[in-house]
């Protein structure tokens, strides 16, 4: 007979049978937990807390107390608290979320942006007379309009003759537009593709071995342009400055061509051997990489010079990979939603369990939204500003080391409690860090429904004047660090201007919609942000709605995610376009209620405090 | 009621009226008679001898004597005989033949390896929000696989925009395979592509207006490989030295750049809007020009390294043009016969008054021969070496100013008549003297079957001994350039075995196929020797078979104009790959009877000299 094991703060209930591991069992139903040390019991990112009934671990009955689930079987009914549960919360630098965990159905067949064939070349004979480029087409099956770089041309004769007819022909292409990108001698090479999320504050690259799929590394940096500009609008304005744009391209250039140069030196692979790519970006990002003019996408009526491009080569684009190497850029719906979040659409309807009314938010420099209908998309943009990056926040920082990501306040007891990325000593607050502390400060009566301190409690902490009052979480003297970590009035109104523009957004896709909040069912948040996000806090402060919390799901960089999917099926990278062309594009700020909406989102939690009862 | 002109030495009799102008009759009979002053009576290059009956000219009615046809009316029967009839004989520079004159039915439709299309493209609007990428490709009405290079991209927004839009499109391709080479902003631009035929010898080139055909310049030059070897195989020798192909396709490219910048300069041209090429060559001329080794072309089983050629672009050849140039190359049909005689046999195929059996001879540094049947074809290669070109023969030169090209001797009345071109002093003879010189010597009974000098007549003009012993036709002091032109046994011995292996192949062809030589309809016969070829001489010498006159006719440098022909027509691109597929390949040397034959033609005009009665 099963028992019934609830989870909390997700209202889940699933069976399970005695001896069943506990952690095994969250796994399975969906529930994203981390477990950092994979099982083994050395961390604690498993931890739940017994709320009621009991467990067993190591022979012994259980029942209170915060268990590690991985440690745990079942022997009874059982109802839990995930101790902090944020969507695959905690982990380590960036947000790469590990693919396995996304239960991805895949877009078709297997089909790598470029294969390796393993051929055997017939040797000439008087009877075969066939030419060199003739017997390498019909070895490897290619039809007659089978096209090649002279380079290939150049080196076919010599290679095929190397070694007994055992050749290795490097393909890319599928139905009607095949080229051999690479011919060697010999039986086996290994074949690798990078996939590439281009975003504006970070560059993240997976370097996968295209025979399986597999991610051999995957690395990441701040895009060097930042030092040109924080967001897309000062990058635009930058490039068009004499000269600017050239440069813009070779700073982004160089840190992809960085980013391959540790891949592959982290795994002494040639970049020969590197004979495909995938990127997604924003728009403005991908017109940057590529030096084309963005300057019309800033101005009205705000066009891209191009949504879906052309295959590409490396050589074209100055990437260090080889340079026949097949470039796909995953296609953008419009200006200000790109093909960052075509690509993060992709990844949503490859997602197990769907159907009904879904809702893809991502955030990071910028805010995109994209509501997923049955037959229909409806994608908007809302400049959140780079608040949640940790950029314009006085004490401001991106979820590294040395961040705080967590904030708990006992105004009572006086008591603060934060937790710290990497457990060292806190230099900064992250997004999550400022949103859970956003939380706390009006929960707490700390802050008013405008952002403002009132002194009802903790009233020593919050220090200065006017829009520089500041409540302190650490003084200089008590942190390591030597640094003060506080959040003034500026701060909170930078803040809660972010989390309006996203809430707005929501509530006008929703209005045009015609569709309730109630009616979505799944939230999926993507972006590097999302990852340390408490879901509650964010409820709290009005950013995300008071939906039940086991319909959020963090979906990781499905920028990068949905350009790997790309760079190794063929089904994936037609899904692209045809999503780029099916989602309709929201222009928020034509629509004369964006104003009001935006406004009535500019309180804790809102307005209308209703809507988050 | 009509009047019949017999015109000989064609024996053709055709009807004409009272008053018609002679000239004319002639052309329109299809009798390949030049009018080097285009029929105004300053030349005599369309001169006739009255046989039998008379004619008018200026009032008079005339009866006997060499007329200008182009002068002379019809007035009642006439039996003439053009005096010096050579299929297109005289003439400048190179072997371009006017292609007006060769009355080809167009492939298909005109349809440029390059078009431009002049578009206006919408400007943007908050309705029309698609990429400029995607507004071009509508105005275009381009597919949605379209490619483009990123240097395109790049120059797109600016474009588009600076003349209200209206935008000039290069395009190539045709089909699936669309692509937009440049862009301008404007209305109008000129277009232009090259055809250019890569000779063993000779590289010779049209520069084209892309709009309508027309060929705006023809220039030529020597191949600058020819101080590396003067035929394929000392140039496969050669190449096979360590960094020797490079040096080869240096030289070639070079000549090629040098032809286009001599086109262009002479006609104020842009290289950028130079967007298309074709180029045909033999198989080894290919390879080389593409820095393709040609090695296994000499080694058995002689394979080349491609015989297809992907579409390239100007960019990676190197070539003078817009970098995004498609170039397209000939298709080859094996080793030694290559791109140049596809493209002379698609000539073949496309002039009027077909069918039956046709055979396609191209006489140049090397010779090919092709058989075109109604639904079959057949060819094959014979190194005739380079006599026919004027080298390795002592006085030999190529059919440039000062080549005696004609000779006649009355040895009864000791007297030589020679012509040299440009009508200067002698400086050598051509392939087409030495042909003529050599039936003069054996009609006169100069020389024996065997090519040996026997004394019976005009014995003072034998001089030297052994292999040495020579025939002097100007002795130093008689001529003004202060040379002694004469030809001696060794030459002879050349001059046979050349014609000896192109009549023992022509004779293999047959056999191969059971036909006889009076099965042959039409002799089409190409290349720059064949231009001021006397028929009736290589009749006498052996090396074309006894056919009548009217049967041969002269097409020209017909790999140049293959060449022409599918830089403008789609069709034309893929009557190229199937006449490469159709022809069956004949392996001289791997036939048993090929040294019988080849033996058996090392006489004059053969062992059995009835095949020439």
């Amino acid at each position: 007979m099963p028992y019934h094991i609830d989870i909390e703060p997700l209202t889940l209930s699933v069976k399970a049978e005695s001896g069943d591991n506990l952690l095994e069992i969250l796994q399975k139903a969906g529930v994203q937990i981390e477990a950092e040390c994979g099982g083994q019991g050395t961390c604690e990112t498993c931890a739940a807390l017994i709320l009621d009934g009991l467990c067993e671990i190591e022979g012994r009955k259980v029942d209170e107390g915060v268990i590690k689930t991985c440690r745990a079987s079942v022997c009874a009914d059982l109802r839990l608290k995930i101790t902090d549960y944020r969507p695959y919360a905690g982990g380590t630098d960036f947000s790469v979320l590990p693919l396995e965990k996304l239960h991805l159905t895949p877009p078709g067949k297997f089909s790598p942006l470029s294969i390796v064939k393993s051929v055997k070349i017939d040797q000439s004979s008087l009877k075969e007379n066939e030419s060199d480029w003739g017997r390498l087409t019909r070895a490897a099956g290619l039809n007659d309009t089978a096209q090649c770089s002279l380079s290939v041309l150049q080196r076919l004769p010599q290679i095929i003759r190397e070694n007994d007819g055992k050749t290795i022909v490097i393909l890319s292409g599928f139905e009607s537009e095949e080229k051999v990108i690479d011919l060697r001698a010999g039986d086996y090479i290994a074949n690798y593709g990078i996939a590439c999320d281009l975003g504006t504050t970070t560059v993240a690259l997976h370097l996968v071995d295209l025979a399986d799929g597999r991610i051999i590394s995957t690395v990441s940096d701040y895009n060097g342009q930042i030092i040109c500009g924080a967001d897309i609008i000062s990058r635009i304005i930058y490039a068009g400055k004499a000269g600017k744009l050239a440069e813009l391209r070779d700073k982004v250039l160089n840190t992809v061509n960085s980013l391959i140069e540790k891949s592959v030196n982290e795994h002494n692979i040639s970049r020969e051997i590197i004979t495909a790519a995938v990127f997604a970006g924003n728009t403005t990002m991908t017109h940057l990489f590529l030096g084309l003019d963005p300057a019309h996408i800033r101005l009205s009526p705000y066009v891209p010079a191009v949504k879906n491009l052309p295959v590409l080569t490396a050589a074209e684009l100055n990437l260090s990979l080889n340079p026949q190497a097949p470039v796909f850029c995953s296609p953008a719906v419009g200006s200000y939603v790109g093909g960052d979040i075509t690509a993060g659409v992709s990844v949503v309807e490859l997602l197990e369990n769907q159907g009904g009314i879904r809702l893809f938010l991502d955030v990071g420099t910028n805010g995109e939204l994209v509501m997923l209908g049955d037959k229909w998309m409806m994608g908007c943009a809302c400049s959140a500003g780079p608040a949640f990056e940790g950029t314009g926040i006085s004490c401001g920082m991106r979820a590294d080391k040395g961040a705080v990501d967590s904030v708990k306040i006992d105004a009572d007891a006086e008591k603060i409690e934060l937790k710290v990325i990497g457990g060292e000593s806190a230099k900064g607050i992250c997004g999550s860090g400022l949103i859970e502390l956003t939380a706390e400060l009006f929960r707490n009566g700390i802050i008013d429904r405008g952002g403002k301190f009132s002194a009802k409690s903790f009233a020593h902490k919050i220090k200065g004047e006017g829009s520089a009052k500041k409540f302190v979480l650490l003084d200089a003297a008590e942190n390591p660090s030597g640094q003060e970590i506080s959040i003034s009035e500026r701060d909170l109104a930078n803040l809660i201007r972010a989390k309006a523009a996203i809430f707005s957004a929501l509530r006008l896709i929703l209005k045009m919609t015609k569709i309730n909040f109630n009616h979505i069912e799944k939230f999926y948040i993507a972006g590097g942000f999302g990852r340390n996000l408490n879901i509650e806090s964010a409820q709290k402060i009005g950013m995300l709605p008071n939906l039940p919390l086991k319909r959020f799901a963090y979906i990781g960089n499905s920028s990068l995610t949905g350009a790997y999917l790309a760079l190794l099926y063929h089904q994936q990278r037609k899904n692209l376009h045809k999503i780029a062309n099916n989602i309709t594009y929201l222009d928020l700020s034509s629509i004369p209620d964006y104003m009001d909406e935006y406004m009535a989102a500019l309180f804790l939690p809102h307005t209308d405090s209703k809507l988050f009862d």
